[in-house]
């Protein structure tokens, strides 16, 4: 499954071809006339998903039963590695005044060199039994976990977002989430003491409160052992999520990724490989540097098909157009490729010829059952 | 939104073009070719809704799940503003002999304008702080609504459907319904004795008891407001049980409403614009008059265009094929513009057209939901 993030796109002028169409992808366009095309619908209608869980539904989890929490995301995308008994937040590192008045919610956005020494300073903290893990996101910002029995997200955030008042503490709003509120009070007063002489950054704020999602895994649901290719952590996050095993890259290029799918091809059922600069270009609004990145792709794809895959995916999680320079609720193309793919409607990979293909518009969370079946790998239901 | 009624058709002769492709409508085929097509599906497949069920659908309701009692509808139909303490049903005059016994469930089928002064007769009767509202709809018909509070609906009807029986009490079904029950019943007894020397029409029968369904409004839930423009009154009473203001118009002819259209352009965030023609045709068997229907509506388009809308939504609460002379269960032509439509992929707007657009067949209700999303009113899903 090769996601390209932010497949999806719009014609630059109206009636043109969008990003995909554009690109000169001779290897995508001969692997189409041998697979089915759709369009996936990542949420909902209309909904513009985001990469969590656009990336959930085609992992084939309800992205709206599976909410992945704004706390949870910021520990996946500093690669910290999440489990049931954490509890994760956004933090800030901020400033005030010595009655305790919030002067700076963002601690003059100190050098991330600084964030990353106080983070160090607080990791040493323990509450109750409760570990805590700070890993340093970028100036101000950092991820934060409470690792421990108990811990229940049902709390309010400590963030007034506003300056002139004093940082309030957390409050349970279910009767369940009494002691995660009692052990992040505490963890934060020690962090208070720990960083009196620390001006500005001499306290902190904690947002976005939010349990680790559990999962069935891959191995679970799928009976599938499954690797994750990707660079950015959120990426490698989610897919731990799920239960993939994420693995180690010589580098952080394209090339490097199916490098690594070549050299683990004989070790696992099932690979993600995630494509990030499809999206970072959508987002940018660089309609051209969307279509080299799909180019780029396309050169990569003899090397999968040498490796003789039974199923081949191709899709993206969400679409990115580059007019819109954002996500967008716009349905995403698919392409699935087996030796029993009822093959033969088309001639090209782009969003009007998946919009004729013969998968239809479907919600993306039937393709891994899609998968499975042209894997062989799906019982008979009934007799 | 424009929702021409009954849109979808059929051929004349198998094979054949439908009324829809037979109509010479250059304004919508070229806004086909800007727009994503699709089929809708108004309830289910293979139901054949009722304009009720078919217009709540485009509005984005579950018609199932908000039902519309016959009651209801008939009290919409006469322009009755149905509020949340109002218990609708269906009247008729009748014929009742010395006894009691139900001589003519019509009662001879009066005419409509002593249909209207023994509605004015009845209106004044009170009973237990509930007062009623009774409008004639034509010879022996009426819409009856008990205005007061806790008027549950769930009612027996006091139509026996024969005569040669006495007309009998409503009964409760349901506990909570009897205080409606006693104060129908008396309401019935009152009229008895007021149109005692009104022979023929010397009784009432009522029938299809039904609360007013509450309904989140269009404000609520999708932050529009929202204006409706219809000439017939069940189409008004639609689109105000979903909190459109229905606009005033000059007259009742299809100019009319496009120019309510214009005159009001600013004032709202969504237009709905209903055009019956079709449907009346359709179910007269007239395919060439839905045809010129069609052909109306496209010479009206560039007036809507001209106003410079973002999107632009046009199609059916259902289908009324000219062949069939009534409604039917076939999906319904759907057409969806706005800059960012994934456009290109059709020439002309029609059955077949939209059976291969990009839209795909499509339940009634995601047509909002895409809408919002074209018009950039809805918020990201996750992160």
């Amino acid at each position: 499954m090769i996601v390209l993030d932010g497949l999806g796109g719009l014609p630059r002028e109206p009636g043109g071809p969008t990003e995909l169409e554009s690109a000169r992808t001779p290897h995508l366009d001969a692997l189409a006339a041998r697979s089915e095309l759709g369009l996936t619908v990542p949420v909902a209608p209309g909904i513009t998903p985001g990469s969590g869980p656009g990336h959930l539904a085609l992992f084939g989890y309800d992205p709206v039963q599976h909410a992945i929490g704004r706390g949870g995301l910021e520990a996946l995308g500093v690669d910290i590695e999440l489990g049931p008994s954490d509890l994760a937040a956004r933090g800030n590192f901020c400033s005030v005044d010595r009655a305790g008045v919030l002067t700076d919610r963002r601690a003059g956005r100190i050098p991330t060199e600084l964030n990353q020494e106080l983070c160090g300073l607080l990791r040493t903290i323990r509450v109750e039994g409760s570990e805590f893990i700070l890993k340093t996101v970028k100036e101000h910002r950092f991820a934060f976990v409470a690792r421990g029995p108990g811990l229940d997200d049902a709390l309010t955030e400590t963030d007034p977002q506003r300056t002139g008042v004093a940082v309030p503490p957390v409050r349970a709003v279910q009767p369940g989430s009494e002691k995660a509120a009692r052990v992040v009070n505490r963890f934060i007063e020690q962090a208070r003491l720990k960083l009196a002489e620390r001006r500005p950054a001499n306290m902190i704020l904690l947002r976005g409160f939010a349990a680790a999602p559990v999962l069935p895994t891959f191995q679970e649901r799928y009976a599938l052992h499954a690797a994750a290719i990707a660079v950015q952590g959120m990426y490698r996050g989610v897919a731990r999520l799920v239960g993939m095993q994420v693995l180690a890259l010589a580098g952080d290029t394209l090339s490097d990724e199916f490098d690594a799918l070549e050299a683990r091809w004989a070790e696992f059922d099932f690979f993600y490989l995630h494509v990030k600069r499809t999206d970072t270009a959508g987002e940018q609004g660089d309609f051209d540097g969307k279509v080299r990145a799909i180019e780029d792709v396309d050169a990569q794809l003899p090397r999968v098909l040498a490796l003789d895959p039974d199923v081949v995916i191709i899709g993206g999680d969400h679409s990115s157009p580059a007019v819109l320079r954002s996500h967008s609720w716009h349905p995403v193309p698919l392409m699935l490729y087996s030796r029993y793919a009822r093959s033969g409607g088309s001639v090209e990979f782009g969003e009007r010829a998946c919009a004729r293909g013969s998968l239809g518009r479907l919600p993306a969370t039937d393709v891994m059952p899609l998968a499975l079946a042209h894997a062989g790998r799906i019982a008979k239901y009934g007799a």
